[in-house]
């Protein structure tokens, strides 16, 4: 580290991304991609746009905004498309929060909350999930600051209720509640209803996951006309082109083919509950799950030697290290065959783990 | 406004892109785009890439990374991919600059300066240029500060030697001195050379202009493996995944056609200098550009009146309107077709302007 980094950052610690393995070819469960291909036409669509790269793309991302809008039955100016969800939310900490407007989410969740926090210079509280991990929302009533839920949840799988959220958005008014919905579509409710009854609730959504897009980098925030107007002000003060052309073009085949994404969401969901049902079988603790993905523990094996043993046996999974988590893997839903892969090898591992134990 | 923005950006004034018009078809010479469409590759490239975006890209971009650093002889811990020169300015900004490290630039200069300072509340000098519009280097002597310094700089088209550059680098050993190349292929001598020698010069370039990638948004860092890890902790503590995997690869393409990109860089410059003698001709005052556009301003029709009757003949260049500057306008250089274009328009204003004048 030279001494040229501000002293701000001394200690800052950044984001670490799930492993992209670069050689060796494993079954890939740990960042939450989708096993399926792109919808059918992203290809042709990107590659038109490829053509054309010389000219800058639209700042304003006019056409895939007017669309996505549609979508949510929303008029444009309340949709602002980003480079991933995570642009939408690094926009919302530097937009809605500060040195006197603290951010506050709970101390399990996405990972990189507290590293937007960090890197913003803005100040922030963790709340304590209960228990069973979930979280309660009577924490977050009047609480009086930024608010970052990730709903459902991650890595926990786990929803909050659509009325639990609203409580919260209707109990802090003068203070904006993001609610990151890169999940939502596998299950849990989506607060984009809460958007039209509320100015202070900004709902961030993804192409990561469901749509198969984790590698064009497309996000989204949705949220009040006035929110909307501020987070552009911030974009166009740090990142005017930041949905490039063959992303938005990629973005739009990929609108057009909603029963494509509807499938994939489907293929998903059985292949969770299927998964969901194996774990169990073989003894872990999963609690249902809302997502792509589920959270699995086994009672007497350790999180990291699970992560390990699978590693050795060309199965990547996420494995975090915090105390309140490091019994756990995260497991992302891939194909069937790919579960079924998985649920061969926890089988040996288990199978493996007692038999020295008897001995 | 909502009053949910952070009060310091009360006032926050964002970066006005040039004009992407959507309709009417203009001759575009305001964005400095090239006329020259993407690398041959690109488009299969980009299109291979589509194909796998349901995974994550490699948030290293390691080979694109790897590939750039042998461009430039130099170790790939040197290089930082970016989206577009825009995001490492801005990482730069983050990352060398704070409440203590003002910023100092030209008060003429590329205006997203000014920008980045606010949006990352960042204070900040602007040293006016001279009477001719260049810089003079010994402004920037020992003066402790964070330096951002465009060379060849825009709007004016003029470069400083590289002599000048290295005092500058020389005399602030404390500081990080931002040298941005965007237009280095046009003219110029690189401060590349520099990156050997001192640990604190950050060069950027662009994927934007000569390489004909504007709407792909790639551009990178280039500088001491110190400044480079400062800069990739920021990097991975706000977009790890900041090079989609379609512009990592259309990147790679142009990389792998090096004389396709320096024979668009010759017939640019070709036609600049067909420019700058036919302006000359019709009476306008044009210094000597190092970039792919002039900066050209009449002794009697006002910058905004040629803007505007310019625009009114279907031809697009770029006007600004601070007071050093709002005699002249920026003007890209294309085609040799577009500039016969733009000079015939420009005989027409003018000849029009004197008709009246002798009325």
């Amino acid at each position: 580290m030279s001494n040229y980094i501000r002293p701000e950052f001394a200690s800052l610690e950044p984001y670490v991304p799930g492993e992209q393995p670069a050689g060796k070819t494993y079954v890939k469960l740990n960042t939450n991609e989708s096993p399926f291909p792109p919808a059918p036409g992203v290809r042709e669509r990107a590659a038109k746009a490829a053509e054309g790269l010389n000219l800058y793309n639209d700042p304003d991302s006019r056409e895939l905004t007017k669309k996505t809008a549609e979508h949510f039955g929303l008029s444009p100016e309340c949709v602002l498309m980003t480079s991933g969800s995570d642009e939408i939310l690094n926009f919302a900490f530097i937009t809605f929060c500060g040195k006197d407007r603290p951010a506050v989410f709970p101390d399990v969740t996405y990972g990189f909350y507290k590293v937007f926090a960090n890197v913003n210079l803005v100040p922030y509280e963790e709340i304590p999930v209960k228990d069973d991990l979930s979280i309660d929302y009577r924490d977050y009533l009047g609480i009086g600051k930024t608010i970052f839920i990730a709903n459902p949840n991650a890595p926990t799988g786990k929803a909050l209720p659509l009325n639990e959220i609203e409580e919260i958005v209707k109990s802090n008014p003068d203070n904006v509640v993001v609610i990151d919905e890169a999940y939502i579509d596998f299950g849990g409710e989506s607060s984009v209803a809460l958007v039209k009854k509320y100015d202070n609730v900004l709902v961030t959504q993804t192409f990561s996951k469901s749509r198969s897009m984790a590698g064009a980098r497309l996000g989204m925030g949705i949220g009040s006309k006035e929110l909307i107007t501020s987070l552009n002000t911030v974009k166009f003060s740090m990142n005017p082109y930041n949905v490039n052309s063959m992303t938005a073009a990629a973005g739009l085949a990929t609108l057009e083919n909603p029963e494509y994404t509807a499938k994939n969401v489907a293929a998903i969901v059985k292949n969770r509950e299927y998964t969901t049902e194996k774990l169990r079988e073989l003894g872990f603790e999963v609690s249902d799950s809302s997502t792509n993905f589920v959270f699995a523990k086994h009672p007497e094996i350790s999180g990291e030697e699970i992560y390990l043993s699978l590693r050795e046996k060309g199965i990547l999974v996420r494995h975090f290290t915090p105390q309140k988590i490091k019994d756990y893997n995260r497991i992302s839903i891939g194909t069937r065959e790919q579960m079924e892969a998985l649920i061969t090898a926890l089988k040996e591992i288990t199978e493996e783990y007692y038999e020295i134990s008897d001995n």
